[in-house]
């Protein structure tokens, strides 16, 4: 595996920046000391060739040689097989791995995208719809409380597991569903950042976007 | 790999059956025509040993010997391993696997979940919030028209990536989200759902819950 290339916007507006998931992917790359180089596609003017790589127009994807992959789930998945820092390579930790990857993606942040939209959609009523999607992550994010008052890291160490689940928490967090009501995934998701990994990924596509606001 | 176990639910009301997520477990054991037994758990007081095995309280999980496993992507992946019928070997055919199974779940299902639970929830207004929502998923589901339109199965031949699209694409089907605008996707689904493994699980499944009625 040679010349890793990410691909995420050149720009995004103020608010997703730090959430973007292209920070997936570099957290990952950070943890496993794999060397990478960003690439820029336009957030403005999604053509064709950004179809042929992400078909629903978003980002990140990874160039892998002659490969292109998108979904960060995925990204994370295919890089863990590559590093033991992302995940265990005994049958009972890369399940566990599994698992949990799919849960943070397919049972948490199916609850958080939605409250997400509820959040910043500007609503004032509270309709049946919003009160069972509210009442959908709140589960969600108690599960998880109770899941992380028993453990440090989802899936014995520190795996891509812990990326995806700490990063959708975070967001929930910022947003306040996540308080101090939920020690243990506040802990969590403490000790996640925490990690010089994701301070250096944060940092650099902070700075990314930053860079594109000086050259406009 | 042997002895493996399915565990569903003992019961579920009758909206659900044929939608139970278990249907993806058993369509693909029945692809790969890996023998299994089907175990069940009360529906209704799902208890310490439930949440043991599966942390949020749902259904399935997969039992190999001495190795439990939820999620039905990361079970549907964990069987991918041990079945060409699955996924192919080459490392291009795991990646777009990888990247379509998490496409299925990451970037459709978590449209399509809020946009059921809205058309179940009994409101009639449109909020600003359902109204994004409802936007959407009408994006993905011409997002994936584009993609079904040039291509027979997701990932090259069929796989697991193709169980998980289909089945989250025909309930959009049943609610009314997938409609003569988009041929491609509704070919695609009638092709899954013509395949003799898809048959056999489906009728597994609504035998299963029909005997606990017949129990009851």
């Amino acid at each position: 595996m040679t010349d890793l290339t990410l691909v995420t916007y050149d720009w995004v507006p103020e608010p997703p920046r730090g959430h973007v998931r292209d920070i997936r992917v570099r957290w990952a790359l950070e943890e496993a000391g794999l060397p990478y180089r960003v690439q820029s596609v336009p957030f403005h003017d999604r053509g064709a060739e950004h179809f042929a790589h992400q078909p629903f127009g978003q980002v990140p994807w990874l160039v892998d040689g002659d490969l292109s992959i998108f979904e960060s789930g995925a990204i994370l998945l295919y890089l863990a097989e590559r590093s033991d820092a992302l995940m265990p390579a005994d049958p009972r930790g890369r399940s566990q791995v599994l698992e949990w990857t799919f849960a943070a993606l397919n049972s948490f942040e199916m609850a958080s995208v939605p409250w997400t939209i509820l959040q910043f959609s500007g609503d004032t009523e509270m309709t049946p719809s919003r009160k069972q999607l509210e009442d959908f992550l709140k589960m969600r994010v108690q599960q998880m409380e109770t899941v992380l008052a028993g453990r440090e890291w989802l899936a014995g160490p520190f795996s891509v597991a812990d990326i995806l689940m700490s990063d959708v928490l975070r967001i929930v967090e910022r947003l306040g569903g996540v308080t101090d009501e939920h020690p243990a995934a506040r802990a969590y998701i403490a000790r996640a950042t925490d990690r010089p990994a994701f301070k250096k990924a944060h940092a650099d596509q902070m700075a990314h976007f930053a860079a594109a606001d000086r050259a406009a």
